[in-house]
Parts: C-alpha cells; structure tokens; sequence
C-alpha cells in the first residue's frame, strides 16, 4: 500500500446553489481541507451528471501499428519471470496515461517468438485470448493444452494457472483481453507464480475442456453444477461462423434470428449457466451484410470492438474511423455507436455489461440508424 | 464528457524480466507513448500484486470535527437547487483528494437548519441514512414520508425521487452513504431533478413502507415479486436493538447466534431476496461486549465503520484509533480489521461486498484475535 | 414395494377418432393387456383436459364435528410410538377414501391430552401447524422449543426432529399440514424415530429460532447461506395481524398494499429467499372487511382454507357453504373461489402453489366478483 | 370434474401405538367415516415409510413386441382428431392398469404410416420424442418443421403447437416421453386443438431452432433472455456420439469426465440456463465399455431406460433382465439399479430429477457394484 497522503485542495466555486464566497466560506473550506473533506455542493455536476459523462474517450488503434511495435519488442524484449507476457496495452487516452482501454478493461496485443514460452502464473483477473490471425500457439490453462488459430476465442477465466509456449517457426501476435483495470480500482487482485515452463508440451488439436464441453446443449453427466466461468476453454472460429451464417440465412428466409436487419451476432456464453463466459466480461461475435449498417446504440458500460474480418466505417459519439483488419476501437459508457459495413464485416466485441447486470444497473437505448 | 488527452509517459524500469535499457528500447517506448500504448511487463507487479494493494488508506473521522465544520456549513451554505444537499463527504487520504471514503463508497455527513427542506431529485446511485443521534426530519422517498429518529437506518434506492425536510426547531444531521464513487468510476450516473419541496409533508410515525413491509416475515400478497432493493424504507432501532441483545443473550445461554464469542451483528436485509438492501451496499450493526475483542478480518472490498455507541479501540493494519459515538474509520480493501470495545461497543459498518459476491470475487480471511 | 400386480382392462371405445369396433380390434386391445400397454387414443379425453378436472372435489368439514371426534379419540387412542400422533386427517371425497385433503395436501386436526407427549421423529415431509384456538403445547424442534398459541402458524421443515408436549391441564387441538399425498405419490418419503420424548422441557414464550429470526428485515451475519425452508419457527399472531390492520388502514388512507379492495393478505416468507416457508407449500393469512367479497380466482393447484375469525360465506364452483371458525373447506385445482365475509373475515391458507411455480406451471385467472 | 363420491373405509388395526378394539373405538371409526375423515395412526406405516415404497414396480417391455402391437395398431386404427396421436403407452404393473410408466412418467411407442400426419395440438404436458430407428418423419413444432432421425432426441416443450408428418415410403416408430401422469395427479392439464395438418411440410436436414441454438456454447445476442425449456428442437446423434466418445477417449488418456470406470454419460441441456431440458424431464445418453457395469445407484424419483444400441444386463432390485436394442425398464423410486453391459452398450434415459431437485427433495446412493 502506497503511503502517499493526497492533500484536499477545495475551489470556491460560482453557480446556481453555491454559497458567497465570503472570508467565512473560505476558512470553512480550509477547515474541511484540514479534515479531509469535500462538500458535495462544489461537485455534484461532475459526480452525479444527469447520463454518463465518462472520462474515458472513444479511440481507435491501427493493428498495422500494434504489430510493428510488437514485433520490435519481440527483438527487445525477452519474456520471462517479472515482465511475465511481452503484452502492450490500449492506454486511452481520458485514463491519465493509464493502461486501461476502458476503466474497466485492459486490451493488448499479446506477442510470442517462435519456440518462445510464456511462464505459468495465475491471478483472480479474468482473462480471454481472441485471435485475429496466425496460429502456432497453445495456452495451457491448468495443464490442459488449448491451440489457437485465426478465429478463436479462448478462455482463461481467474485463478486458472496458464502459460503459453509457440510450437512455430513464425511469431504469433493476439488479442488480450482481461478485467485489470476493474480488480485494480476495487482492490481485488490476487496473483500466483507457478513454473517457468509450461509442463504439457502436447499440441491437440481439441482441448480436454473441448472434449468435454463444447458439444451443442450436451453436459457431461460427472459435473452437474453451476460454474462460475464457462468450461469451454476454447470457442473455434468454425461454430462461430457457422453460427453467423445461419442467422442471415434464416434472415434471408424471413426467419427471426439476427440482433436486427442485416446484422447477425452470437454471444459466448457459459454452457452451465447460459451466462456470459466470465463474471465480468462478455464477448460476442457480429457479422454485418455489405453495405448494411446497425442502429445507433449506446449502452451503460464499456467497450473495446476489434475487425476480424473486411472493412467498414465506426462511428462514436462525433468521431469516425475507417476500419479494417484487426484494428480496435474503444467505446466509452454511454457514448452512441454506429457500425457500417464496406464490405461483408466481423467484428469482435467485448465489454463490462456483466458487471451492471449483476448489479441492476444496465441500461440500453437503441435508436434506429 | 471531458476533452482532455491524456499522454502517455513511459519509464525504463530496471529489474527481473525488464529488458535492457538500449537507446531502441527508448526508441520503442517513444513509440509506445506516441500510440497510446503501455507495455505490460514494466506495469504488472503494480497492476497485478499478489494481493491488494488499495491506494485509499485506513483513517479515521472525529465525528465531532464533523459535526461541528457541519454547524458552520449551516450558518454559510444555504440548501437549494444546483447544491442539492449541505452534505460533506468523507476524502480518503489516498485517493487524490476526491470525495471518497474508498474507492467505491462515498460517506458524507449531512445536515438541515430547523424547518429547512433539501429539494427532490433522483439519481441511480444508491443511497441509505444512518442516525447516529438526533431527529426532527423526515425523508420522502417517491413520496412516502420516512421518519429519521436515533439508529434508524433508512433506504433511498436508486432511481426514487427523493427529499428531506426538518419539521423541528432544532437542526439535524446524519451519515449518508452512497456508491458515487463506484458509479462515478464505472460510468452509469444518471440524474433528475424533482420538485424544489417534497409534496407530502406529513410526519406519520412510520413510513407506508414500513407498514407494509416491516413485519417479520410477512410480505403482501399483492407483491409477490423479487425486488432489486429492499422495499423496507426504514429498519428501526427498536428491532435492531432486540435483535443484537437476542443474541448476546442466546450465547449467555450456551446457543449459537453470534458471529464470534462477545460479538452480535445482524445484516439489514431486503426481505424479497433475503440478500443485500441494495445491490452495491451491504449494511450492518455490530454490538461487542464491554472489554471484548473481535477477531482480525480482512475482506476483499472496503467498508466504513461508524461508532454508535460505546468506546472502544479500532486497529486497520499499522494504525490504532480509540473510538467514541459518531467516529468514522474507513477500511481498504484486504486491509486487516480489529475491534476491541471498552464499554459495550456497538458499531455501524457498510460495504461494498454485495458487489464481489456477485462477481464471484469475494474473499475472506479470519484471524483468530 | 408392494408385490400386487394390476392388470391392464381395455374397453374399447366409441367417439371421434376412434376405431372401428372390430374383432380385429379387440383382438389387438387384448394384446395390448398382455403386454401391459394402454393406448392414448381411448383415454387422451380424461389424461389430458383442455382445463384441469381434478379427481378431488371442494368439500367443507365443520371445526366442531373435529373437534367432538378429536376429543373422543383423546379418550379411546393412545399418542406414542408406532401411532406417533393422535391426528385425524381430512380425506377428500374425490380421492378414493385416502386420507387427502386435495392430491398434495394433508390436513388433520391434531390432539393433545394435558401434560401429554407426542413422540419424537422426523420426515422428509414438510409440516406446519396452524392454531385456531388455544394454547399450552410446545413443539420441540431440532431441540427448540416453540410455544403455540392462537393465531401462531409454526413450521416443522422437512428431516427436522421434533415432538410435541403439552404443558397445560387442558387439552389443546390444532390444524396440521404436510405435503404427505404429494411426498406419497412421488416416492421421496424418508422417516426416522427419535426418542419417545422431547428432551428440552422448557417453556419459553419465543424460541430460539425467534429470537435469531423474526426480527423485521435483520437478519445474523452468522448465518448468510440461502435455507431451503424458513427458519422462523413461528409466526406470531401479533405480527400477522398487526400487517392485515396496516393494509387495511392503507387502503382506507387512498393508499397500495391489498390484494384487491376490502381484501388484506400476508403470505409467510423465508427470509433467507423471500420465497415460500416450505418448497412445496405456501402459507398466508387473509382478511376481509364485513359486507366485502372476493374476486373470484382460479388457480393451478390446490388449496385448503380454514375460517380463523368472523363469519362468511365460501363459493367454489357450484357449492356455497356458510362458515364460521374454524370451518375447513378444500379448494381442488382451477375450481372457481369466491369469499364473502359477513362479519370480517380472518382466513388462513395453505396451497402447493410453490411445487407449480418451481416447475413453471402455474397459472391464475382472476374475474371480478 | 366428476361427480363420484368416494365413501372413506377404516380398519381398526392392531400393533404398537394402535388403540385397544373395543366396540367404543368402532364407533369413533364410523364417525370418522361418515365426516370424511381417516386417522393418521392406523396409516402412518404406509403413508410415511422409512424410505420410499412405490407402488410402481420395475418392469421390462419388449421393443420386438411394442413394434408388433404397433405395425397392428397401424394397420387397424386411424391417426386423426379425437384420439389426436396413435401412441401405445406402458402402463406399469404396480399402477392400477394406468398408462403410466411410473407414477410421473409416461413412455409410449408412437407410429405414423407412410405419408400420414398427426394433427396439431398443444398441451400444458411437456414431450420429448427418442428415436431409436428409422427417419422420414418431421415433427413440426409451432411452425418449424423438425426432422427425426436414428439417435436423435427432439423436444416438443409445453404449449407449443405440433404436429407430425410422415414423408417416407415406410412407416416410422420412436419412443414418446411426457410427464402425463404427473400433470394429471396434480391437476395442471391444458390442452388446445391447432390445424388437423401441418401447415409447413418442408423438409430441412435442420430446424430452424438448431440453426439458431445448437453451435456448442454460443447463444443468439437477440434472445439473451433465460427460456423455460430449452430451445434446441432436436439433440442430433452425431453430437451425442461424439460427446460420449470424447469421454470415453479422455478416460483411455487418463483425464476425468466419465461419470464413473468406462461409463460415459451426457445430459441434454438447455443452453440459456444449463439446466434440463425441461422442467419435470431430464434426458441423458449413457454409453459403457464391453463388458463394463455401472455401481448400483439408487436415487429419489423414477427413471425410464431404454436400449439404444448393444446389448446388457439390467438389475433393478431383486429382478434382472438381458436387453437388446429398444428394450425399455421402469424403475421406480429408491430402487438400486445396476447396468453391466455384453457388448458396448448406450442407453437412453429419461427422469422426472427435476421435480426432486427444485423441490429440494433430490436424494441419491451409489454403492460400488
């Protein structure tokens, strides 16, 4: 724990229902600096504004950027006990510098060499692996070997030891996302070293967790309660696909099934609880027609939308990007999102929602584009 | 939304798994800073530590500095629109100056001249009372007048409109707790203005609520759903009292109850559920007897403690306070927590809990004391 | 399990979508008998009913004929091991002679000699005991003592230890009920004795339970966990009616809180869950102003409902009855209820409404008297 | 509702706790009698036993002989309105010549000639369709037409509108599942009539509920809400085989998923709660090595097994039975069932569990066989 004290520094302050800033007012103010205290009459347009008011700002980063700093870290910088990942979070630009994506979650670009490992650790931050492209890489989250390949979408929900080790002659770069913004904040952080290497060096193609798990609305009979975080260490990008595509399929057919015209999307979800994949992050996969374009949306909570695959236009609030291939954008609580499609367009999503619904504080307003 | 950049800066670090500080490790991180990205591996031993490391510090508030710094704001600080509330807020020490007691919770005191009215408003941020002493003043929450008298413990959920005003002759004021900081910092504050005075101005004994929903066990029938916070607007001392002596007494007679030898405590509880009052604050009373001691307990979460009645002393980690009627102590996160009474001790506590239970991040320590 | 062996007897039958009567038929039905099979086409009208037709029938059993019976059985029927209980059942008139108040529900008046003891056991079946007039037995749960007296509606969950003993130089009758004919039907009952007495003689007026419990909206920190049944041992009249005269003087000040107009009703709620006392039985207590009338309601499930105070009249379906205390009448599934109270009207219910809504089967259909 | 009055006969009976026969307790019984009442003491041996004694009895039904009587039936009655579906039900020999499987459960062989429909209709009872040979028929559930083939498992949930339609050359037989006799007993049936014929008579390999919901952990983003019942229509066999080779295969490597030594096993389950698919039925496939047997398992509700493929022993208490393909057991509550399979042996199982466990009644022992 930090034993740095942060002095009270109290601003009289103009406006409808604040005092005169007589001597008196004063000298209470430097009274209440003294005790460390702040009224709340001098704060509580920026504290309680009438919507969301965030200090994070929407922002988009270039993957081509990411990758070319990842692969000269990868010259620069070895991987190993104390840096732990050779890992290079979004810091947005509202978060002070911060690496936060959101202020809730982190986001990097996750680069290995080849026959590099990453050492075994575990921490009560969640966290998830999305691959954009490549493949090489298997994460072994409590001695169970997971492969990763373009598409991918795999677990490693907190507490879970894991490391990774590339089995390829050519690096892999991927998609990190964890809730380390939000443990940090709310002091919840817990962290474990295991070994340096990972012990299971075999590269199956399935996952022991697959096996078991990812059969659609199957269980195995030996484990019948609630978990958690989903089982399914590994969602392959051949069910997502398929998923997508039958949802504008049916479309085409005049059957209900997309999130609305044009615009399939499917959610990672926990096979036994029907729930978000972990407690506090939710990942979803969309797929927008060519040419199509979703309903302006905003939504309590944040945001980061990574391109898997084509091109289109992101708009936030008042700015809008071009986007393409494995290029991220984050979205603040809050703040209007429009996606339209160039080409036929996917996207990757995940975000904090998990957090407000357990807490009943989830709100959606959706106005058609 | 603020449009203020953050830059990024970034250190070379020295230490395990830090790479060399070459000039193109300096080169990379002008990269890094000029992308708006934070390498992972010079952050995590801060990010990530092997258990919490909270920034706000344990401290303690002398209720009579408070009391008295709130008499003053009385005679300078009127209570109107745009102010809201002559409320002051507890700033820990380590969070920078800003208003929170942690980095969730917002303890303020509040205080209304004779016949004065705070004028209605709503927001989502969930909000209680707490009375330490006094009485007078009556709160109307969607329009049901909710008397406050000495160690009552009186609801306002989020999103009811809601105003107080002071039928005596004499001021009065209480603790306020709230989740500001934690809505603040995730970004779901919304906010409305209500009336300048509450309409209903009657001064019943016990609020609508109450009659409704405070009788042990029993709920209408014509309510019979689920209800995210606990539709019981005011928990009287009368049945708090009872139920913490019940206790004492059942241990005297050789049967289980307390929570520890010498240590009563009840949780106020919303009786649709059977869980929290509401969904981010956890609320309780705790009587020791006089020269008993609790054991050391530390929490992932953080808490605020209020002296009700007695002295006693109260050890967060390195720092030990004695204790009197009104005292506030802030506890971090994992910061460990002893109590000792003098007198018989009873004590106010509110957390934040409900929010890692429903994330599935609670965790709890007990150390015999 | 029973060795008898019942014969499958087919008839053949006449009707839409019935075949033809041949001797070919017959022939195939005969196979169907050997075989021990039934088809659906002969029997689809009875199985499965476009609305609920119930075997049991409404029936109405006077309070004063059980009691002359009870009181002789107290002269000529021991209460100890092997009988356990001097209880005589209600024995629905539909149901074939068993002793059923509806499918699910047991109701007896149960009857205690002065100074005598009812055995101790315990059973998966889950009890209660509802009072209608006198006082003077303890029931000793799990080894608390529960004192019963008028208008006090006391829980016995299931797999509890617990026997009865009264204390008093007069006898005292009581209305029993348990889930027996559901727990029969399905197969799950478990039964163990105890010793032939109760062991904690004591006659407090509350009982352990109580004093941890039946405090308004508190609950012990000792005990967070979620409980399959209440742990309120006994619902006190005072509390039940002081919420019946609080609803009613709601009403009568213009505000919310009756089930319907002139109509208060409380139900007994767990309040570790909010939910129902028991898994498979609801409890509640209904008050009806002299001269006011229920709507009439329609409800999956059964009921039975026994006259507390005041006088009234009882409709289901086509049979109407006038009541008086402690008349008991049977309410079978989705048979139509309508009550008038000529005097004001205290009634006490219990259903087995939970098993239906645990299974999403319940269903309500209300008209306007 | 009928009309039947049941007369309540009593005897007096002899042993422990019964009272003395004298001519005075013969008239107490006939006043008993005559206001419809039945002590507890001369029954309580059989309405509360010390573990459950079912009046089901265990049972085998032939397939060879189901199909026999049905390819009859085909031959000699209509499928049409009125007797709405040509199913031939087991009726368990300790039931009273009932169709019911076990007091819960109803099992029936159902059979559609070629090019013959069964009409439309909806009911409160929920349905499940097994099929352990052929295919040509599509079961059309509120509108989507469903196919059925060898190995799958189709969910019809309650009051959904169905229909079947037979476009093959050859007739078709599988097994239908429902909880009849329980809705019956409790007195929960609604039954609605839809079109005599199914309106779509497409044929798709694929409903359109599995294009929507069977991708093994993905859930459309536009139904997030939890659903009753599961929404995947049909649990295609290929899945089921693949699930259980995976265990059976994981075992062979030494990793954990069998449910037990060379017994592996799936439940069907409903993705938007990971619970069963239904709320009174659960439905699993279970599939032992050659040569292999399970532990015996006694368990509180009853079962219904039948042979999917390979051949077994059987033992449900004192009786045991060889089976072959299609073979069907009933075996009622408590009674220890043990599986030793000849050649590698699956069976399909279905239960009523989910009564048990949402009632808080669920009890099971497993004794190493």
């Amino acid at each position: 724990m930090t034993a740095t004290v942060s002095p009270v520094t109290l601003q009289v302050k103009d406006g409808p229902g604040q005092p005169d800033p007589t001597p008196e007012l004063h000298e209470l103010y430097r009274g209440f600096e003294q005790e460390l205290l702040v009224p709340l009459w001098t704060e509580i347009g920026d504290l309680m504004p009438s919507s969301p008011r965030p200090a994070a700002r929407s922002h988009l980063w270039r993957w081509a950027k990411l990758l070319g700093l990842a692969q000269r870290s990868g010259e620069l910088v070895p991987v190993g006990r104390g840096g732990e990942r050779r890992a290079i979070a979004l810091a947005n630009p509202g978060l002070g510098g911060a690496p936060y994506a959101t202020p809730t979650l982190w986001a990097a670009i996750q680069y290995l060499n080849p026959r590099e490992d990453a050492p075994v650790h575990r921490h009560t931050q969640h966290a998830f692996r999305f691959v954009v492209e490549g493949e090489g890489v298997w994460t072994v989250v409590d001695g169970d070997p997971v492969a990763m390949r373009r598409g991918d979408f795999l677990l490693t929900p907190g507490w879970r030891f894991h490391g990774h080790h590339n089995q390829a002659d050519t690096p892999m770069a991927w998609l990190d996302g964890l809730d380390i913004p939000f443990v940090h904040h709310t002091g919840s952080s817990f962290f474990e070293l295991g070994p340096d290497k990972v012990a299971d060096r075999s590269t199956p193609d399935r996952s022991r967790a697959e096996r078991l798990w990812a059969h659609p609305g199957l269980r195995p009979v030996s484990q019948p309660e609630a978990q958690t975080s989903s089982p399914i260490a590994a969602y392959r990008w051949e069910h997502t696909d398929a998923a997508l595509a039958d949802q504008l399929d049916l479309e085409a057919a005049g059957h209900p099934g997309v999130l609305e015209p044009g615009h399939a999307a499917v959610r990672f979800s926990n096979p036994t609880t029907g729930g978000d994949v972990m407690p506090t992050i939710r990942a979803e996969m969309h797929r927008l027609r060519a040419g199509g374009s979703s309903a302006t949306r905003r939504e309590v909570g944040s945001a980061v939308w990574q391109v898997f695959d084509g091109t289109g236009r992101v708009r936030v609030g008042e700015r809008e990007w071009e986007v393409d291939r494995g290029d991220l954008v984050a979205v603040p609580s809050w703040q209007p999102l429009t996606i339209a499609a160039g080409s036929q367009l996917d996207l990757f999503r995940f975000s904090d929602s998990p957090i407000f619904e357990r807490l009943n504080a989830d709100r959606v307003q959706v106005d058609a584009s």
